[in-house]
């Protein structure tokens, strides 16, 4: 019989908290022995929360994380274990899983692939590992491995393939982003089908700062087909009952040019039949718009709980960026929890307030207004003594969206409200946005959503809601700042269609201007000059991005820490052609 | 003979302008043939700039950087060139060190130890070279390697040594602390004495961004001892005439465990005697303040210079602060570049605005007043419909902060002026400082520099200019915020000392709370209660950091890409024991 049973625990965790952390761990671990499962699996560096980032330079921190284990490891008896945490030894850090079982540490795998590209920084820290590890029951021998691990070449499972593992296990943090689903299914089943194995993927869930793990843990048979999911952007438990093919050694069958050691463990538990629980979700259908807006529900509420916010607070002006995000926050944390304020200006037209209230109407939430009028003037006037014979130019434009940064920062600080900020990627990247002003706040929910996806967001909450809760008005309207009379986006970015696809080709896919200005869609749109004013704009808004706050990424390349870019720098070669330079 | 004469070029680059880096490596190439010179060196990447970050993962940069070098090498007729670049091939792209001549690529060296700690990402762009480089002319052999090489166990330079070079090329893009001096001089002294061979030490000079590259080149001859040196912090070529001794090969000094390939290349000049040009600098005296001085003298110029911005604002608060940011500017501009604003509120004292008026007196620049009270009585009425019955809190405070932000962020963009800001670093670690408001700015200049620096860097400046620059009363008043009444920092934190002793343990030498607690200095001068009550407030401080302007790091550990902690996250068990968890 080739039968076993296996928890997979797909939780939420927070960086850093180790006492939280191993709490849960624990109640896991009591609730799969309740259900008889002989293993329990749990996401990469369950123990620390991932990234750690920093803290593991911390000697201590380090400690603290292999005690938190050891008082995991005593609630072990007639179960195993895996566990992400951080091993170390003379020569530094490893980031690694423990397999744990009736009280003792029966074996640790250290990572061996770690990533150091976009959002990942693992080489800044760890070591690599170079043992393959398998656990094994007579015929039931599974390979352990940890994210990267199985991407690229998977070199890891194929070595557990040619020593006959018929199961992979592979503990992962992976970030999400729209293209990620499709990826690792497409991947995934090539790894299980080529290795002839079953392979269980488990991927943690929540938002981290920028970063937000999508959960959707998914099982795949040795024919790389999906037989079991967990679901997206929640914390969720599974079980699933696993009859194993038998898988004859073959050590001939992949090279091991790193000649990476293999280590074989004995394991032994009873297979009990409970009941059938292995569900098939139809995780091929993927609805992108959906999985963005859970994505920003659970980033948004991920950093509310885990910076101790109760309430937060959000701007509104009218437009659809900040209508959508009180729509996600109202989500996230319930509208009761919400404080919006619309704080009109000399130049806010009648609609701006009427949408606002319509849509606050529509949430249950209050709407608090406060008009800038005389702190406008007043500002003005103190300023007049050195603005007098001078042009107006965008510093009166940013006079106004600062004085409301100033109020809604100041709202924040009395009330103790985490504040919203709410504009979007498209205005990110071109800095259309003012520093200090509109920018102002703890946590930009749209910062990686471009502003047709803004668009696309609103039109499925309408969709999914029994009513429009967004006013069409405020989804029909131009899109304006408002800071002068009859100003429009318009009247400075190309139409946003044009503006999205330029950002995606420049920054997320990291074309040149060559590239860009031949793409088909574009050619007869825009102009080169006009496609070179847009790649200077976000060039020359460097400055802006890197005092921005942090939102959640959910493109494939995000503002932030997926994008370093320096600020004193002339980045023209990135785009043009280098000039032959001879005297 | 063993004679060789060579131009060292300590010169300033901009990241990512190929251009400008092209036309002044062609320059100094023509001016050392003209000194009879047989080697030209430049520093790490100096083509690129250092560190070119997220540049280099577009195709067309690296393609770029490789037509500027085409271009230099046209300019190599008689005189062997060594220079900085992106290497690429099929695997990926090296940090590398091209050696040109007659108008060839004679050898590339690509550096193997790449540095991905601290402000360091080398990993995330490049791969290791494997390869030992030689370039020998009879008995003259030379060595090339490339910054981290040198470092640590030195591999690379003791293989040189094993084949007999009596010389070492080491190019550098090296960042300064107030460490870094020492440590060079005292690691590379038992480089060249263990490896018996002269040490040419050159090093990249200029600002980017958080960083700044002192320069401070230096040669030692093979028994340890300076016999040149370049200035620190100023962009400057030397010519060193070497006379160097015959080493005989041993293959055996030293172990290549790596098993890295020997390249050694024939190379072919004659030497000149031209005029005696060494001389030494007497390095061994480093003036710790001077050289912090100078740092933020060159990086505050830099910054504004690459950025392209002539001019800066300052707002002066009466403090020390503010004035030193000033005095600094005006070396590193020019006074009658700095605009500089006093923004009186109800809370500030006499002594702030005279005390300004005399530093501008001083100093040669004009003041502009501009009082907030009107600003502030008007955003405080538009507040009150939500504030009345609440209780003071430090929303009143910040208001006021957030009025200066808002008034100098608009005249900056009004004139284009680069806002300095002015916090320090004993501020910036605690969140004494209120976000948009006095952190609003282009660039913090003191960001990096303790508030007990802060006194050294003005009494400094004091002693080293003609008269009191800087008004005695500004250094000798209590420090305040001015942002309630009778208000000073020392209402909230600790003496200055502790506070910056504090930071230095927790942030700079990672130190755990019980290590902290138990330091002799702190001991007896503050509770555990109040150290852990600043630990706390570090901690919870690095959302505001986030959002704050770039700003020198002069310290082992700046606040920035140095360290990079998470903001959703508890810490604390980087500092407490963990409590074994047991339900």
């Amino acid at each position: 019989m080739s039968k076993i049973k296996i928890s997979m625990s797909q939780i939420n965790t927070i960086v850093g908290s180790l006492d939280s952390n191993t709490k849960k761990i624990i109640d896991k671990i009591t609730k799969a022995k309740k259900e008889k499962s002989n293993v329990i699996c749990f996401p990469e560096l369950s123990i620390t929360g991932y990234p750690p980032e920093d803290l593991v330079l911390s000697d201590l921190f380090i400690k603290n994380n292999i005690l938190a284990l050891n008082s995991i490891k005593k609630h072990t008896k007639n179960i195993i274990v895996i566990v992400g945490f951080i091993d170390k030894d003379i020569n530094g850090i490893y980031n690694s899983a423990a397999i744990l079982n009736n009280g003792k540490i029966i074996e640790i795998y250290r990572k061996t692939r770690l990533p150091n590209y976009g959002v990942f920084d693992e080489k800044r820290y760890f070591h690599s590992g170079s043992k393959v590890v398998v656990i094994q029951k007579n015929d039931i021998k599974i390979g352990i491995s940890i994210c990267e691990d199985i991407w690229d070449d998977y070199e890891i499972c194929k070595l557990q393939s040619n020593y006959g593992c018929n199961l992979l296990i592979n503990i992962n943090g992976s970030p999400y982003d729209i293209n990620k689903k499709q990826t690792r299914i497409k991947h995934l089943s090539s790894v299980s089908k080529n290795c002839n194995a079953h392979l269980i993927y488990l991927n943690l869930v929540g938002g981290q700062d920028e970063l937000i793990f999508d959960g959707s843990s998914l099982v795949f048979n040795n024919s790389g087909n999906v037989i079991y999911s967990l679901p997206s952007f929640e914390e969720k438990d599974g079980v699933i009952d696993l009859d194993l093919n038998f898988n004859e050694p073959n050590k001939a069958q992949f090279n091991n040019p790193k000649k990476y050691n293999l280590s074989v463990k004995e394991i032994d538990f009873q297979y009990m039949y409970t009941k059938e629980r292995n569900k098939v979700r139809d995780i091929t259908k993927i609805n992108e718009i959906e999985d963005v807006y859970k994505a920003l529900i659970l980033g948004t509420r991920d950093y509310l709980i885990k910076n101790k916010f109760n309430k937060c607070l959000v701007s509104l002006s009218g437009g659809i960026d900040s209508a959508l995000v009180t729509a996600i926050a109202a989500k996230a944390i319930g509208p009761k929890n919400i404080v919006t304020v619309n704080l009109p200006s000399r130049y806010s037209s009648d609609h701006s307030i009427t949408d606002s209230e319509k849509l606050c109407k529509n949430l249950g939430i209050n709407l608090i207004n406060l008009p800038i009028e005389d702190a406008h003037r007043s500002m003005e006037d103190s300023l007049n003594f050195i603005f007098k014979n001078t042009k107006k130019n965008v510093a009166e434009e940013n006079l106004q969206a600062r004085i409301r940064g100033n109020i809604i920062m100041t709202i924040s600080n009395k009330f103790s409200l985490l504040v919203l900020s709410t504009g979007n990627k498209s205005e990110i990247a071109t800095g259309y946005a003012t520093l200090y002003g509109d920018m102002a706040g703890g946590f930009s929910v749209l910062k990686d959503v471009p502003k047709t996806m803004v668009y696309k967001l609103a039109n499925y909450i309408n969709k999914v809601s029994d009513n429009y809760t967004i006013p069409l008005n405020i989804i029909n309207k131009p899109p304006s700042a408002e800071l002068k009379p009859d100003q429009v986006d318009q009247d400075k970015l190309p139409e946003y269609e044009i503006l999205d696809k330029i950002i995606e080709l420049y920054v997320e896919k990291k074309q040149n201007i060559k590239e860009i200005m031949s793409n088909k869609i574009l050619r007869k749109k825009i102009s080169n000059d006009e496609t070179l004013d847009i790649i200077q704009m976000i060039d020359r808004n460097e400055y802006k991005r890197r005092q921005s706050a942090p939102g959640v990424k959910i493109t494939p390349l995000a503002f932030g820490k997926d994008r370093r870019y320096p600020i004193s720098s002339e980045l023209k070669y990135t785009y043009t052609k280098f000039i032959h330079y001879d005297k």
